[in-house]
């Protein structure tokens, strides 16, 4: 899978994924009012909101872009409803010919992480048949408890061509309360040890020089971001904390191979909520997918930069 | 919450909560054969198989036992059918008076825990309506991304009467990977970082002696649960891996604490496929209810016995 995911990024000179993490403050007051008109002030009428509004911005971005990643929560907080528009934007944006990175931050283990791995990546068994589920092509997997939450991901990446991303040093400013802690007997911190463990895992789903199994790091830890691109060679990086989250384009440097490949970057907020921001506001609420155009533009500008 | 959580494990006297994780290899063929003959080879099948499952499973042993855990990735493998089932599940325990835990073990940060949050013990928001979505009374919480992925589940346990877990130290094999590593500035395991924020946490949510932020430790590992049960006076531990994964009722004592409370002692696969196991064969795969009835029984003397 990851060897596809490079080709889409290459083809389209754009390490660039979309976060469709739509909450309803995002979605033009027009689209709430409709909906909520015909269906009252119901689950299924956000659901319908935020369906119809990534519709629109995946129109709007998908010759830009390889990738998109739709956050779950944002979705499952509408409940039965809402997963249905998850579905439906997944099933959307691989209609597109986008791929798509399911962040779902699941981890369990044992047959629990099966299940959440064929839920997102596989087949899930019904008598003889064999029904894809979510069906995303890769999803972001949290370490927490070890390869027996992970191990059950990579039999099924394997199995299916698919990928996952494991959470190594997220985005947020809280994330040194664990992850920065200094290891006795590896004088180095939990996030290395995290990350030489992905670079272990990462040979056993190996798809060229690259492997279906990458890493979270966060763009707002650049420095850090160049110690996990040496422990994890093979590794793709998704990169949260662009933009809204803090990360610039100069940070991002570190996350990248001599190759030129080796990272992806995430904008959220950044791109499906550009309207709100002074830069874009010329294109009004109604504009908020030519707004979310024209800030994967500059986006891939100032990475082009780098 | 933990208050109505302790209340009740004294009125059934029995400090268990039942995991419904069920897998379809569990049901009986019968009621397999039912569904599939009616709907298909299907998710929905599959999903109304586990729902008529754990109905029975709970008409068998709701008298005996304050709580029950539905494990979500057995549910979400069956995608929005199973989903609903697990909403359903959710909603027919409580209608039992049981206390549900929604092992769900989310985790992410800011707004996104928020939404998962709401989804699982809070509301959302939809124009004038605050709407209940799964509505389950605790959820399993992963602690990676540090107290901006816990804090928001706080405050929603605080403004809607919920509870939570927080992963500390799982059952599983491999769990000591990253959470018994020794760490350099404390001259003590990730593990017991984790313990000593649940403790902070637990702090902001108190309800009576006890937290409504309590935290999951394995019944497999009693001397690290005797550490944090020190760590963590005012949590209530969690404590899966009892039964099929080797934890015995001699293994508990040391996740109690002196007044006879301050755990809850999961057991899903010990009690939901008891017909399964040679001790309780003599039900047969029809007297599935019954036996798991027989197991809760045996489990509570065993604990009690502690």
């Amino acid at each position: 899978m990851i060897s596809r995911l490079i080709e889409a990024i290459k083809k389209k000179d754009a390490p660039i994924v979309v976060g469709l993490d739509p909450v309803l403050s995002f979605v033009p007051s027009r689209i709430i009012k409709e909906e909520t008109d015909e269906k009252g002030e119901t689950l299924d009428a956000a659901a319908s909101a935020i369906l119809r509004f990534n519709k629109a911005i995946v129109d709007s971005v998908c010759d830009l872009v390889p990738a998109v990643k739709p956050q779950i929560a944002m979705y499952e907080q509408y409940g039965i409803p809402g997963l249905i528009a998850f579905t439906e934007t997944v099933n959307y944006c691989r209609s597109k010919g986008l791929i798509v990175i399911g962040d779902v931050k699941r981890g369990d283990i044992g047959s629990t992480s099966t299940a959440y791995a064929n839920a997102h990546l596989g087949k899930v068994k019904v008598g003889s048949k064999e029904i894809p589920v979510f069906d995303e092509d890769f999803a972001t997997v949290n370490p927490y408890l070890g390869s027996d939450g992970i191990k059950p991901f990579i039999d099924v990446c394997n199995s299916n061509d698919k990928g996952i991303f494991i959470l190594v040093k997220t985005s947020n400013p809280s994330s040194g309360e664990f992850q920065d802690k200094v290891l006795h007997d590896m004088d180095s911190t939990l996030y290395e040890a995290v990350g030489i463990k992905v670079n272990e895992w990462a040979k056993l789903s190996m798809d060229g020089s690259y492997s279906n199994i990458g890493a979270v790091v966060g763009a707002t830890y650049p420095k850090m971001g160049e110690i996990l691109r040496r422990i994890m060679p093979n590794s793709f990086i998704l990169v949260p904390g662009y933009g809204a989250q803090g990360g610039r384009g100069k940070d991002l440097k570190p996350f990248f191979n001599s190759d030129g490949l080796g990272a992806i970057i995430n904008s959220s907020r950044g791109i499906i909520a550009a309207y709100t921001k002074d830069e874009y506001k010329k294109f009004g609420e109604d504009g908020f997918a030519d707004a979310a155009r024209a800030a994967v533009i500059d986006m891939r500008e100032d990475i082009r930069n780098v």
